[in-house]
């Protein structure tokens, strides 16, 4: 190892990127342990030159440009967040050489395919390690970690901000609305929650892990997708009243006749480790043909673990530019040409079980109905429960049901919310109990 | 990368073998996807060439030398357990410029400043991943995953058999000695189980973790190891009733001013994700400064998650090899001439609160001068629980105590186990609860 020093550009400096700059210089000899060359940060792009950032002014410039183009920079890390210049940053700094680390899911989510190419065929590497559940090191993990494993099912609480409310309403009973305002004044929610508690956040999440699991490459718009803004207290306490927790679960799952890779809320047992993954904590649950079932845990956001998640991303990079290794890890861990560009089946062919949330006038020959348009349909009822009872006003009436194909449900509950008797439209959520 | 193969010799063949045989062979073309190169097993090293293990005899031999001394072999996978040549083996192969797969942790912990130095000088490889916690990839994550971070404590259940033990003591209010029989039955105790059930094991594997959390090397005989022979029914109970669960847990803690190493039964809050841990699972719970809490849970033994680990290992060291890279990772993440060689902090300035059992005879004072002697000995009481009522007979009394000197502990014990109205050794645990 030569002993030279690596420069870092940046690009951006919010939370996350002042946490790397303060990991990177506050601990300069805990590094020089660990490698014989220092990694420093050169320069930064940020919007405003004068916010006070506690980091010497003299490194920030707002010409993302300039700092990709120093020929003294190896390495550029990408925290610009929305910025619509990321992409053409990611792919001006990739096609010059530079390898690149960035915390961005949507755009390693959408646009893998044609950046593993730039990469590689400009020498270099992506590393995006950051870009799912911040301080756990859930891709190295899947990568090289379990290298030897055909991952066989993946069930992730990848989004914090929908697990911290979904625990609060467990915890308090409450409503749905009122956590998510409590939430986003406390600042565990954004001002538009919109990403993160309709699971869009979740399912870029899962692209990625589903990529990095079975060397399959899906676009987002084709995971099923159904956010947490339905579930009601009633639901958490009928799920806890058989044994089961709720959570916004982000799957994938690789069988012999099917891919299936979805977003939504999932009753799971109690007795599942994912079920006592509270507040904003994330996991990963992994089924792999010879590890076994394992787990991770840990921040899934945050200033501090994402910046974690970069840096240990730099470290890598840094040893293999001082050393002038050839480039030998697969940024998904699968050869870029092996990468099968698929979609997930359809989930009208899910074969699961189904929690039902009927919302009926409490009248008689309700359930007879009901009941038959469900057996019409194939499903079979594992367990009924009639909440309340009002003549003539609204009820909750509750079905578990044994195996059933999604697109039954679908059937049975076309025809079903058609009926008179029936006051709001019927909600469901799939049950994951194996 | 050059596509070509890489040639392994692979010493012992017993279940951990037979699977790693098994992955490399089975998945040529799910490697292929991985690396431009294919990994054979080009000789296995056995002490019975006769034993049918559905591997092709032609691979057998009796002689390691023969198998490390072959000029096409690069890597050699030292698998042959307990057995007296194996840590000539591992010298040899080094010295021979030969990286190197182990799953020996007692070699690892006990040698690792040698055999490191003797990679570093032969410019090869000793990997490890499978001697800690089998199919968890906790090494990697702590090495390369968490490199940013100062880990400034590791919790782990880190050996499957005690926590099998402990679970079904938990489940089933079973005595100690039954439940060891039964799992001695089933296969899941060793025939002689001293070294699981009395920590050895377990303190192996912390001594390796220690050195890549905090990069200091400690000698296995200077970790304080308590076994969980002592645990009754009764301590399980009482623990459950004050919110608590019992764990063999391997602690490695870097304060200020005390490095703490230790290896004993222990109370956890039921709130502590590790109190989920059951049966033979093992999991490793972290605090980082950047990456906050976290933790790894899977199967810690057994030939296939073993294998897996293994094969983690040379997926790395392949990709290395044909790309004919310079060696740049130090095997604990710290620099070998970085690692501190250094003792714990003596077991008896350990503060923590205490769970006392004493088997006292129920007589009148017998109270009043247990709490005696405990209050000279600065040991405040949080709770004290009489177990039944037999006058003169034995019966247990149930102390938690406030933060307490692990010292005046002692010394306090050491009084009251003199008095003539103690029948038995009085006994504790230390509670975690942070």
């Amino acid at each position: 190892m030569s002993g030279q020093t690596t420069y870092i550009g940046m690009l951006g400096c919010g939370t996350v990127g002042q946490s790397v700059y303060q990991i990177l210089n506050g601990n300069r000899d805990f590094f020089l342990r660990k490698m014989e060359s220092d990694i420093r940060i050169k320069s930064i792009c940020v919007r405003d030159l004068k916010k006070d950032r506690g980091i010497d002014a003299k490194l920030f410039t707002t010409d993302y440009k300039q700092v990709i183009c120093d020929p003294e920079i190896t390495i550029v890390v990408e925290l610009m967040g929305d910025c619509p210049d990321a992409l053409d940053a990611i792919r001006l700094a990739l096609s010059r050489g530079n390898s690149v680390v960035t915390a961005n899911k949507a755009i390693v989510a959408r646009h893998a395919l044609e950046l593993f190419k730039l990469a590689e065929e400009n020498n270099c590497e992506l590393l995006f390690e950051a870009s799912v559940a911040g301080g756990i090191p859930i891709l190295r993990s899947i990568r090289e970690g379990l290298a030897a494993n055909h991952i066989q099912s993946l069930y992730g609480i990848i989004n914090g901000t929908s697990n911290y409310i979904l625990t609060k309403m467990t915890k308090e009973n409450a409503e749905f609305d009122d956590v998510l305002s409590e939430a986003q004044k406390l600042g565990y929610a954004e001002a538009d929650p919109a990403s993160d508690i309709e699971g869009e956040d979740a399912a870029y999440k899962l692209s990625i892990l589903a990529m990095l699991c079975h060397g399959k490459y899906i676009k987002v718009e084709d995971i099923f997708c159904k956010g947490i803004s339905y579930i009601k207290p009633l639901d958490i306490k009928m799920a806890a009243r058989f044994g089961y927790v709720i959570k916004l679960l982000g799957i994938s799952k690789l069988q012999k006749d099917s891919f299936e890779a979805r977003v939504h809320p999932t009753m799971i047992p109690t007795s599942n480790p994912l079920a006592h993954v509270h507040g904003a904590f994330n996991a990963i649950q992994y089924h792999a043909d010879y590890a076994g079932e394992g787990m991770l845990y840990g921040l899934g956001a945050g200033g501090h673990p994402t910046a974690s998640a970069v840096v240990s991303d730099l470290v890598e990079l840094n040893r293999n530019i001082q050393s002038e290794n050839e480039i030998n890890l697969a940024p998904s861990g699968f050869l870029p040409k092996t990468l099968e560009v698929t979609k997930p089946s359809d989930i009208l062919k899910l074969k699961t079980c189904y929690y039902i949330r009927f919302s009926v006038l409490d009248r008689p020959n309700v359930l007879a109905k009901i009941t038959a348009i469900l057996g019409k349909n194939k499903i079979s009822i594992q367990n009924l429960y009639q909440h309340g009872e009002k003549e003539d006003e609204a009820i909750p009436l509750i079905v578990f049901t044994h195996l059933t194909l999604e697109n039954d449900i679908r059937l049975a509950l076309k025809e079903i919310d058609d009926m008179d008797f029936i006051t709001q439209m019927t909600k469901i959520i799939r049950i994951e109990d194996d």
